[in-house]
């Protein structure tokens, strides 16, 4: 490999790094011996960005971005065999380990000249670990809102380090974040997270916010902890960057690794989020009551509100699954409601011909009417009361006003908000693999020494992939993409491209 | 058996029948001679009871109350060997026909000593049918809220009426009442009904009101129909009663059944309404999803609203079967939230010693709280919003309010309401069996004769009851039985007698 | 009440108890006072009935079969305030503690002269206990196979002793019977209980057999036990039974409850036995599956087996809520393959008609076929294999033989076998809350000093049930009886009555 | 694009295509105007391959493997614009047809110099239909074993046809292939179909073998049938191209569509096969009731035998997202009982440690022993009962001879075996989803002319794949791949290296 062609840099925004110099610059005469290629580690501290990435290219476009290895700035970190090399369970492996050349491509539809674009290293056993195991202590904590799976990533994270690594010492910190410094924790073993995967929620306990970069590392440091997995949603990742940071500027042997957590998909680079797949299931009750109900009466209206604040992923998967829906409303796509094309012309229609409709919407829809309001800035003033600021609420309202007042039409309308029944269930069994992988990929990054690093399948491979690529920047149903197509192909609702 | 001992009257309101006469009244001589015992037909005809009931009573304390039969009206209407005598099925029955003088005692629970009480007319298939099979023309009409179950009855009565009797000529009526006279119907044959059992709401559609007893009377002699099935709650059955009495009326030889409905299971007498096993299944979904969420934060506060406007059955049950609540409220216990022995103190003690707790209330609980509040009132003045009418949503911000401004303590809370998504399930097997047997009773005594009777299980065996048993009053959960004792000691939530 | 009205007489089979004398016998001078009224109480130790009963009856054919109760042989026994008594839950009980002369009748369909018949003691908390709850130390013991719900009776036995009784000490005896002689105990009380209601199986785990009556009572006595709560089938029973007459003979003051477990449902008396409202509603999948399966192909055969050795209930009642079943063969009604009006001339007819049929037979049905069998006896003898005594496999391979072979005519069999998916489901809401009841019974009856009873609900009450009458007779389906009727006319099956 | 570099063929073992000549043939100028690059369509007539494919390749190790078109012997065909032109849904589409050039990588784990490798045609819709929607006449086919989604596969071919491009004319071919030329076909259409996606199994019904290609290619001529889409599993595929091959020798503009269909996932080049997702889902049940009843006994062995006959991907898969498992056995892994290393000596040390242990095999899982076993033959050669054959049975009986006969160690066995169960569920939200795509594909590429083809996820992108691609090989677990790691970490099995 010539490396002679690759460029390394740290940075926080990949999508930026197009333009590099095509040379290596001098300063990576100062490289790290332990990576792939050459890079400069002490060039992350010159910049004040959040997120830890390392962008290596070639001249041939192929760009790798890369995430931070404990060696970068702990050169002389000693290493030692990886226990699994004794095991028999890897004992058929062809590589036991990861080629450490083994990249990811995260373009998949190509065409026979493109140029070969973003990677990202492969996530999986190493070679070398720099982690004895009898020297090991993790903690983990969950953060943010519940998802089907937290309990099963526990589950895997303790087995893996257990049973794959020998590790003895995990640590549970309790209620989120805050619980680095103000609450009591568990020791976590194999036989207590045993049957955890069978339970909705997080044995851990979950908070928001909390975050208090310094005194969570030193709280870190006083316990002895130099293994930390973080399961949490967009804040809490930036979070875990922000401890990375820390550890890193006080040069710990510290390795953290970010579990990305979000039941609404909208985690970019990664092909799904964990729980998703449970969610978009469940979600399937709730439409399939609101058919049934709105079947079953004359000018039947059901309006079914799923999660989603900023992107539509569940609303637009779970429609797309249920064949029930009449129109699916998601954030990226704004809808009217009067006039030509829109909403209220478009469920009179359907009423018309089939004497019922189902509306599926993602809680973050239409934000901009509901905020418009002039009574839901009352309320807020008033009481603080957000109902009004629920769109389903505020929908159902709009919805029966116009037909009952400006219409003289007798409808009946039924609204259902399942968010908390979906978010508490188990796992269903794909999302119990995929929790699996994504626990066991962390582990072994862990192990291997890499830190301030997230987990995620890329185009259906586990890859070791930036924070940063996962905070900056949120995945959003591009309208302009076929699976939206393929879903106003299947509900036939109007495209609200303008109103007349 | 000494029929001189047999007091015999129509009467509406059972409870007020202790002082008969001990012997026959003169009028007596002008019997019906297909009853059991005598009585006189006219004498309904006197009084303007609403709901047609016979009540029969001799002097050791024991009294039949029973049901209408087209015979008191028509006593030369002729009759026919039950179809059932040449079934294969019926042929091993060791009496294929109910013993004319079967009866169930609705009491239980006795004493060496005591009178022998209430008994209704065992349902069942009768040795003599007043219809010609062939000459049968069935209508069955849905009325009311959504319920599992209402399917199942739909098809077990075109299959008993179909398989048994041998009878091919069914309607269904589309959209409740209204559909007598504004809409079209439908055939109703197996094939049609075959699947229908698995799936929610009614295929028939549904409507509230809508009735009119002459309109609906001229329209079922307009389409020569002789059979009415009546799905549907209290006011439903009221309206059944009164179809029956213009029926009877009019003198016209048409079998009114009413098959009572209610999710919340307040139906006087019966053991249980159909759908109520299966609702409170599916009630629990809610109430772990409520338990998951609080176990998995700080200070979680659940709340799940339940069915039930007058009665709490299914909170009640729910929660018995749950065991994952810490509080149940039900219309028939008052509650009230501050000071000693108040749902704040319990709530705090609660999160005090588990760091969480799940509230069940049923959706009529706390009714003259949520009248009583101003807001309430201006909300309602302003848009017809009923919102804040919902003791869920209403009680969700009193205990935010409380907890936030008063005790200055962050609450995580949690409210769901499950109600459309535990309607419009398909009832559950214990459901199936319990519908099918309602629908074959509805059948059998419409094909027997009977007319202006419901059908329920009374004691776990099925009766025709007189239509006001089930409507005259509202069965409610006794807080001096030892079912809600149960609760209390389950839950060890306050009994809120009296607040200091 | 006249007590010279009474007949006492231990009894071990209460059906032949119809022609006492209607006066006291000389030796009831001797009575147990505490009794509702006289009875001998050393009669019972003259004859070798295995059973304790109590047979009290009147003149106008009023008999209540009793239970046992501790005074009958330590008539010093001391009681004391039901602690319920303070019970802020039972404080608005009209009245807390069941009235000592309370019982249910057993016959329910009457005619208005017909005599009382059969009564039981209501169950239920009394006025006066015969422990003090700090002395009290429970064990808990489960037996035979599996049935959804012993998990939650367990938690109700431990949280209704703990809860309503304050009783600490509680014991699980693991492994069954021989438990108590070969195995180590756990500990119960409410935390550990908590949650597993919401688990299949036995916490406490189970077995077969090794019933040694004498070394159990030493045991008994060596751990200090003075509450034993046997979950169990027929044969567990007839163990406890057996146990508390030892604990009779030795005269000592421990209560001995049964708590009946059969999944078959084939037990004497009581409405159903718990797990069996899961059962049918679990066994709903396997048969759908079969429907699915056949009516996907040409000629499809559908066999699926359910439980029942010796009764057809759970096969019978999960034909009737499924709708899906052509034929449903138990072991109460023989059937032959053969000839006119035989099983193979069925299915044909079927297949001709709808190009499928479903069969559903319990375990026990065709014994006499497959114990016939040549090949069986062969299979027997050489390995000791069992498989071809499975009816299930023995029907499939006979159908498959005869369409093949004889008609030559392809058919496509699927035999399903759902038994272990069935009994290890956790117990659905309706068995939760009949669990509960159930255990609550049971301490209710222990605290109050009966001793070798069990407990069930007889006609949806929960009565205190001589143990002689839940093991000396099974139920079974009545042919005769309405409910096979039902079957037969919505399957329309043959009724297999005679072979031409 | 420098198309002097392409090298283009018809290749039926597109494995053996690596050492082209990088320069184009003679053959070549009469190449299909109508593709991206130039090919020879005539090559395929002179091979006697099976399974039509078209290799396209250029220098730098850039491989195209690309599907027929009927253009390729049809050369003149008209095309039409695709109608969706004109779609509301489509028309934000940022490119509303596929670029022709886009093409998948089948390779996602790659290395910085590696070479390209192969790719697939990017399946969707295309700017040019080669059908008018008004001269559609399609056909749907379904044979071998049920998989859930099927129904779903149906529905959305026809609604994609009827609402994507306004096709009405649409069959359903009853029965499988022998359905085209012994039984009667159904109409299809979008009411038809609208529900069916949540029942299991196929409305079409379905069947093994009956495979003529004359007689199915003559009969659909006889039709007008110009779209044939069949579901099926390899041999269906391989009679689809068949049935092909003989449409381009009559030169008939009939599009050939396959969607490949196995419940075992065990297609080559997919990601997974439809119903996948649901068989490990409902798989879990199994091994749930299998692990409750062993941890309820004492030395309980529970059994669980999913579907595999090749491949062991469910048992895999279900074992994974389990983690109720201590062993997993599989076809492609072989294992034995006896001595050091083997299962007899892993269960009895689980047993010894755990009290319990739980197999999961796939029914192809150690078919060597079965078949070598004398009984087996015996029984076969008596009776043609496979029963022994079944490696479920045969494994039962070895554990429970081994411990009772060898060991004196009584068990206790539980053997599930769930195939029917899991074969006819419905199929859960995210089959839902990959069927519609899977659909819609199939019939985007019929509409664009493409025939002898089939569809299917590469990399989770859809693609356009060679027939032969998905029937010339299998897929299996690969043991040395890192989720057979994996599994044995998580479950620490032996791994049967070799018998001492």
């Amino acid at each position: 490999m010539d490396l002679s062609l690759s460029n390394l840099l740290h940075f926080s925004s990949p999508t930026k790094t197009l333009s590099f110099p095509s040379k290596p610059l001098p300063f990576f005469t100062n490289c790290n011996p332990r990576r792939w290629c050459y890079y400069h580690p002490t060039i992350n501290q010159n910049n004040n960005t959040p997120t830890p990435t390392v962008v290596i290219k070639d001249d041939d476009g192929f760009v790798l971005e890369d995430v931070p290895h404990l060696t970068d700035f702990l050169p002389d970190l000693p290493s030692y065999p990886n226990p699994l090399e004794n095991s028999q369970a890897y004992a058929i492996v062809k590589n036991t380990f990861v080629n450490p050349e083994d990249v990811l491509a995260q373009q998949i539809v190509v065409q026979k000249g493109s140029p070969r674009g973003v990677h990202f290293r492969r996530a999986g056993p190493r070679e070398r670990v720099y982690f004895k195991p009898e020297e090991v202590r993790a903690c983990i904590v969950t953060c943010g809102g519940l998802c089907p799976g937290i309990n099963t990533v526990i589950r895997e994270i303790v087995c893996g380090l257990n049973i794959m690594y020998g590790v003895n010492n995990i640590l549970g910190i309790e209620g989120g974040y805050r619980g680095f410094y103000s609450r009591n924790t568990m020791e976590l073993y194999p036989k207590v997270v045993n049957d955890i995967h069978k339970r909705g929620g997080t044995i851990l306990q979950t908070s928001r916010g909390g975050h208090d970069t310094n005194k969570i590392v030193d709280n870190i440091q006083d316990r002895g902890i130099n293994q930390v997995y973080i399961i949490g949603g967009d804040g809490t990742q930036k979070g875990a960057a922000a401890i990375y940071k820390e550890v890193e500027r006080r040069r710990l042997p510290i390795a953290v690794a970010g579990i990305p957590k979000t039941i609404d998909n909208d985690i970019a680079v990664i092909d799904k989020s964990f729980g998703f797949d449970t969610a978009v299931e469940e979600a399937q009750r709730a439409i399939n009551a609101a058919h049934v109900e709105v079947e079953s009466v004359e000018n039947g209206v059901g309006i079914v509100k799923l999660m989603g604040r900023y992107s539509g992923f569940i609303a637009m998967f779970a429609t797309l699954a249920s064949r029930d829906v009449d129109c699916c409303l998601i954030p990226e796509s704004p809808f009217y409601l009067e006039g030509q094309g829109g909403l209220f012309e478009f469920v009179q229609q359907r009423l018309k011909e089939n004497g019922h409709v189902v509306i599926v919407l993602a809680e973050g829809a239409g934000q901009e009417y509901v905020s418009q309001s002039e009574n839901a800035t009352v309320e807020k003033d008033a009481s603080g009361n957000k109902l009004l600021l629920d769109v389903g609420l505020w929908l159902t309202q709009k919805i029966k006003d116009h037909f009952t007042n400006v219409k003289k039409m007798p409808i009946n309308l039924k609204y259902i908000d399942p968010t908390y029944m979906i978010r508490a269930v188990p796992s269903n069994a794909s999302d119990n693999i995929y929790c699996t992988l994504l626990a066991q990929s962390a582990v072994h990054g862990a192990m291997a020494g890499y830190s301030g690093f997230t987990v995620g399948p890329v185009n259906s491979r586990h890859a070791y992939i930036p924070i940063g690529r996962v905070t900056e920047a949120t995945n959003i149903v591009k309208l302009t993409d076929r699976m939206w197509a393929r879903l106003l192909a299947s509900t036939n609702q109007p495209t609200f491209f303008e109103q007349t």
